[in-house]
């Protein structure tokens, strides 16, 4: 199974505490590192928990809230002094390109890495980066300011070649390609052999959602259909749903209806109010409405089943 | 003794690291808070060390390199969370208060506190801060860029009234105040009571030199000359001299020579290069040039004797 591994870096809200470190993720996918939100301290997580620098090319903001990308002129100073060779890229909305650019001019003046804008327009729907095993999508959350969520799919992969199939019919190497992509063999006699009798099946494309910070919305449930993680706010419990609903959050018995609503495999509650001194009556709550929740602490690893 | 504290938040250079943070200090005068440099984390710093948000009115600045100044916009979003009543004072260059004040506006927009900005022109002598027990001087320090250190002196004390005299010689309790600061008593016959008979001495004054960035430099000996407890950063030992000259920073031993020059009392040395796993070298070589010498550490509190 190739890799495709969620780590939390910070799964607080709001301020950096002694239990929880602001949002911060990094989607490990084949070893090449996706960062989803950089509140301060990002950087010394990903030491802590062993994420090479050298392998993190992209970075997503999902809004331009402090605990949500005051890591990132540090992270990016920082990647300067290890003499990273190769580019960043930084998604993000327009105020925060501007604003970064002003930061990274002041802060990181000479990087000996390229540093790439990839503004996002508020309210987008659609693909922001594109590999060749990998998407990344934005959808727009409901917040108090504009806000995207990301959803990093898997493309379809190829099929497993059968050897002893293949050997059989005298497949040539140069038809490998093809037949891994799912075409039948066609041999020199004209015999047409199913590709179905020559591989076994693919391994699934997996997908992860990040909602990093919303207000319950159906039109998010929509948009996350069907991902095999999802990550959901879910800074209070029912107890402050009116919190929730002033400050533009969800509760974990929300983010758990989501889950449901939208048929994912597991769900990932974070973003959790400093309030709560362990998220037992999150998970509950949550639970009550979908079955399969994690609670996300700092240094958990997920791997995409 | 009046309380009169550094507690270090970081001592590392350039970027956190597992083993350092970047730099950052309280003083605690009096149980009022003043910070030096706020590198990234700081804030949590704060939080570990039990430093309390809400003591803390005055943040000093040395210089604009990200390592000294990267968590000072979260530290201060996170007081307006703290729903801090009063005013903060933010001392710093020209160029500091330009960038923060658009830093804060995107970030902290409706503080429950008022932010002051008390703006040091470049190569500035003298008093920044004052109040009826402390001032806090500013004087250069040589670095690559603009870079101030900062004095925190005690103003004198008032004596102690000795009760035994002051209840012989019969001095109304209106007359204390003048006493303890030093004036004879004169009794209603005239008869001139000298201070010295009703008094023993005041505390002495002490003083903090905080010497963030710079380059080996006479100069900075003669600044900080007699202070009680010198901080001087050490980036590097002998064997990376060439390092100092060149990045504008100091060894151990030119952080032991100015100790030397400027007769301090004791000396703290600090901003550590990461290639360092223990600061051995650092402290050797430093002791080599002045006997009372301290390798700063994260959470260490030095109380000023």
């Amino acid at each position: 199974m190739a890799k495709f591994e969620v780590n939390i870096l910070g799964c607080g809200s709001a301020t950096p505490t002694l239990r929880h470190q602001p949002t911060s993720q990094v989607i490990d996918h084949r070893d090449r590192l996706f960062m989803v939100d950089c509140g301060e301290g990002a950087q010394l997580q990903m030491r802590r928990q062993r994420l090479k620098f050298s392998r993190l090319n992209h970075i997503f903001i999902s809004h331009l809230h402090g605990d949500h990308c005051l890591g990132l002129t540090g992270l990016l100073s920082t990647l300067a002094l290890h003499e990273k060779g190769s580019a960043v890229t930084l998604h993000m909305f327009p105020e925060g390109a501007d604003y970064f650019k002003r930061a990274l001019g002041f802060f990181c003046g000479d990087t000996p890495y390229k540093i790439h804008f990839n503004v996002i327009p508020h309210g987008y729907t659609g693909i922001v980066y594109e590999d060749d095993s990998l998407s990344v999508e934005a959808f727009p959350l409901y917040h108090r300011i504009a806000c995207s969520g990301y959803i990093f799919r898997e493309k379809p992969k190829a099929r497993h070649i059968r050897p002893d199939m293949v050997d059989f019919y005298k497949v040539p190497v140069r038809e490998m390609g093809r037949i891994r992509a799912g075409a039948d063999f066609v041999a020199p006699d004209g015999t047409v052999v199913d590709n179905v009798r020559l591989t076994s099946p693919a391994e699934p494309a997996l997908s992860y959602a990040f909602c990093s910070d919303t207000m319950f919305d159906e039109r998010v449930a929509k948009a996350v259909e069907g991902v095999d993680l999802l990550y959901h706010e879910a800074t209070y419990d029912d107890s402050c749903a009116h919190n929730a609903r002033k400050r533009g959050h969800s509760t974990a018995r929300e983010a758990g209806r989501i889950a449901r609503m939208a048929g994912v495999g597991r769900l990932v509650l974070g973003h959790f109010s400093k309030r709560y001194l362990t998220e037992e009556s999150l998970l509950r709550e949550a639970m009550e409405e979908f079955p399969d929740v994690i609670v996300a602490n700092e240094g958990m690893k997920i791997k995409l089943l």
